[in-house]
C-alpha cells in the first residue's frame, strides 16, 4: 500500500461492471432493454452471505464511497469517513456495495450512454426515474452477487429514500435501513429549489433539450448556477459565516459586478468545477426522482400505513443545522415508525454543517453511527 | 372616489417628480451629474412640518406605497396595508413621503435612464449605488419639501437597512427608526443567494454587459430565474407547504421536464412577471446595495459604537420564520441599541409566511407597529 494510503483506508479498489441483458421496465411505463451498472466491494462476503450492506447514493454521488482508485489519487471515496476498517462501517466485518444508480454519469447507464436504438448518446431521451427504479435495479445487482438479504441498506439524503424505500419494497432483504439527513418526500420548498436549478440548465442555450454531447458542447453555465445554487442549500447559514464571513477577497469593494466576497468565489469554484465534471440530464433526472419520491402517496398518504410494510430495523439520524432536510424531517419518518411498531433508533447530532454533515466524519455521528452498525455485526450477521 | 376604492384608503394618488440639478458624489467616487427622484405623498403636512414620515422601499419596491393611480387601477401600492386613514402609518395624522430609489426602474433616474453623457440609456454603466449614497439622495428630497425633520423613517428588509443608515448618517433629522425584518449587514449566506441571482442575470447571453436596450432586447430569462430563487427565499417552507404541498397541476405526475407541481407552476409565472416588468440593471445594483450594507465596519465592526450615534428612538419588527433575515439579525440590532443606550422596543411577530411577512397585515405586526406609530402622532408631531 502506498505510503500516502492511511492504514484505516480500504486501499486501492477498482470498479466492477454489471451487466444487464434482460429489459427493465420503469415505473413511467418506459423500458431500458439493457443497462449497466458501475459499482465496487470493500470487505469479504462472509460465507452465508450474511455481511453485506449496500451504500445507497445522494445525487451527485457515485459507486465510488471509498479507497483509492490508484497510487496517485489524491482524493479518496465521498464516504471514506465512514467505510474502512475500524470505521462506522467496518470493512472487516461488512462487504460493502456501493454503486452508480442508473441514469448516472459515472459509468452505470445514463443519458451519456449510448442509446442501442440510435447508436448515439441517450442525451434528452433518457427516461426519468424513480427511487422505485434505481430499488429494483439495485435488488437485481444483488441477485448477481448472491446477496438474498442486506445485513443493512444505508444512504443518506437522496440515498436515505433509496434505503427507506427499500425497506418496504423488498422488506425480506434487508435486516436493517438506514436514513441519514434524509425526508419521507420533498417539501414543496425542496421542490421550488430543484426547479430553479432545472430551470439555470434547460434555458442554457448549449442545453439543446438535453442533446449537447450530439452538438459537441456543454451547458456549463446553467449547471454551474444550478451547483452554486444547490451547494449553497447544503450548507447552513452558520457553517458559511464561520467558513467565509463577509472577507473580501481583496482590501476593499470594487463597485463592480464580480465576485468580490470569498463566498461568492468559492460558490463559483465549486460550481465551475462541478459544470464539466457532472452530466446535466443526470442533474436533472436526480432532482425529478428527489421531486417524485413520496412512497406514502401508494398508502392513503399514511406514511406509517406505508412503513408498516417493513420489517427491518432502523436507524434514523439527522443533523441540527440542516435545512435542507431539518431534524424535524426524519422525525416524521421516526414518528410513522414507531407508530407502525417498529425498531427505530433516532439520533439528532448536534453539527454547524448543515445537510453536508453526513459526509464529514463529526464525533458523535460516526459514534452512534458506528455503534449501531458494530451491533449489527455482532447481533445480525 | 370610484366604488372599488376602500374608505381606508389614500384615494387616487399622483406621482410627482424632483429634478436635482446639483451633482450627486456617490461612495464609490463616481458623480450623477444630475438625477431626478420619483415620489408620493399621502397625507397632509402639518404647519410646524414635524408630522413627516419618510418610506424606504426593498429590493423591488418603488414610490408606489398606497393608494391607487386611477379608477382603474385594480391593485394599490405595494404598502396599501400599512399605510391609510386610520391604518398603521394614520395619513390623518402623519404625511407620508414615498420615493423610488435613485437606480431603480419606476421613475428615478436608472439604468434605463439616459446617460447625458452618451444620449442613450446608461444600462451597465450606471454606478453602483450604497444605502449610504440613497439617503444622502433621500435628503436632498427632504431638503426640497422642506422636511428638517422626519418623524420617522419606516422601512422594511432593504428599507430597514435605509432607516436604520439615517439614524447614523443624520441623527438630528429623525425622532424615530423603524426597521422592519432587516439585518445590521448581510451574511455569507445572503450574499451567496445574491450573486447566484446576479449570475444568472449576467450570463444570460441577451445581457450584453447591461446594454441590452440598446441591442433592442432584454435577459429576461436571467432575470426570471433569479427572481424565482428569490421569491422562493421570501417565503417559509412552512407558507410553502400551506400554499402549495406537493399538489400537482394534473392528476399524474408527467415524467417530462416541465412544471407540474404547482409550486413550480407559481415560481415560473412570479418569475415570468417579474421579468419584463423590472429592469435586470437595477436588480443587481440593488443586491450589490444590500451586499455592501455594513454600517458597523467604519466603527471598528461594533455596530453597538456605530448605533451610539444615533440619537432617534427606534421600534424593530421581526417575524419568527423569516429566513432570509431572521429574528436573530433584527435582534443583533436590539442588542446594540440596548448596549447604547438607547430607547429600543422590540417586537417579534408570530407569523409563517417568512420574509414576506412585513408586507402582510398580520394582526399583531399591524397593531404593534400602529400603536408605535400613534405614539408618534400624540407625542413627537
Amino acid at each position: 500500500m502506498p505510503q500516502h494510503i492511511p492504514a484505516d483506508s480500504v486501499g486501492i479498489v477498482e470498479p466492477q461492471t454489471a451487466v444487464f441483458d434482460e429489459p427493465l421496465e420503469l415505473k413511467s411505463g418506459r423500458v431500458l432493454p439493457k443497462y449497466e451498472l458501475v459499482y465496487e466491494t470493500y470487505g469479504t462476503l462472509n460465507e452465508d452471505k450474511s455481511n453485506a450492506i449496500l451504500i445507497c447514493h445522494a445525487l451527485s454521488g457515485h459507486h465510488h464511497a471509498a479507497g483509492f482508485h490508484s497510487e496517485d489519487d489524491t482524493k479518496p471515496g465521498w464516504w471514506d469517513a465512514c467505510i474502512g476498517p475500524g470505521k462506522a462501517i467496518d470493512t472487516n466485518q461488512f462487504f460493502v456495495i456501493s454503486l452508480n444508480n442508473l441514469g448516472g454519469c459515472h459509468g452505470s447507464t445514463g443519458p451519456t450512454s449510448i442509446n442501442p436504438e440510435t447508436d448515439e448518446p441517450y442525451g434528452g431521451d433518457f427516461p426519468v426515474l424513480r427511487v422505485y427504479d434505481w430499488v429494483t435495479s439495485q435488488a437485481r445487482l444483488a441477485d448477481r452477487l448472491g446477496i438474498e438479504c442486506f445485513a443493512a441498506v444505508v444512504g443518506g439524503s437522496l440515498g436515505g429514500m433509496q434505503a427507506m424505500r427499500w425497506s418496504i419494497q423488498y422488506p425480506e432483504r434487508l435486516k436493517h435501513c438506514v436514513i441519514i439527513a434524509s425526508a419521507p418526500k420533498l417539501s414543496a420548498q425542496n421542490i421550488a429549489f430543484n426547479e430553479v436549478a432545472r430551470n439555470t440548465i434547460m434555458k442554457d442555450p448549449e442545453f439543446h433539450d438535453g442533446h449537447y454531447l450530439k452538438h459537441d458542447t456543454l451547458p456549463k453555465t446553467g449547471l454551474m448556477q444550478a451547483r452554486m445554487l444547490a451547494h449553497l442549500t447544503y450548507l447552513s447559514d452558520d457553517a458559511m459565516g464561520e467558513k467565509f464571513g463577509r472577507d473580501l477577497k481583496t482590501d476593499e469593494v470594487s463597485y463592480e459586478f464580480v465576485p468580490e466576497f470569498q463566498v461568492e468565489s468559492y460558490l463559483h469554484y465549486q460550481g465551475e468545477k462541478f459544470s464539466t465534471t457532472f452530466d446535466a440530464n443526470t442533474y436533472l433526472l436526480m432532482t425529478k426522482a428527489l421531486d417524485y419520491f413520496d412512497p406514502a402517496q401508494y398508502y392513503d398518504n399514511d406514511l406509517s400505513k406505508c412503513l408498516s410494510q417493513a420489517t427491518c430495523k432502523f436507524l434514523v439520524m439527522s443533523f441540527t443545522t440542516d435545512w435542507r432536510f431539518s431534524p424535524e424531517r426524519s422525525e416524521e419518518i421516526v414518528d410513522a415508525l414507531i407508530e407502525a411498531d417498529k425498531d427505530v433508533t433516532y439520533a439528532c447530532i448536534e453539527s454547524e454543517k448543515g445537510h453536508d454533515a453526513f459526509l464529514i466524519p463529526i464525533p458523535r455521528y460516526v459514534k452512534t453511527f458506528g455503534a449501531y452498525m458494530n451491533r449489527i455485526a455482532k447481533e445480525d450477521i
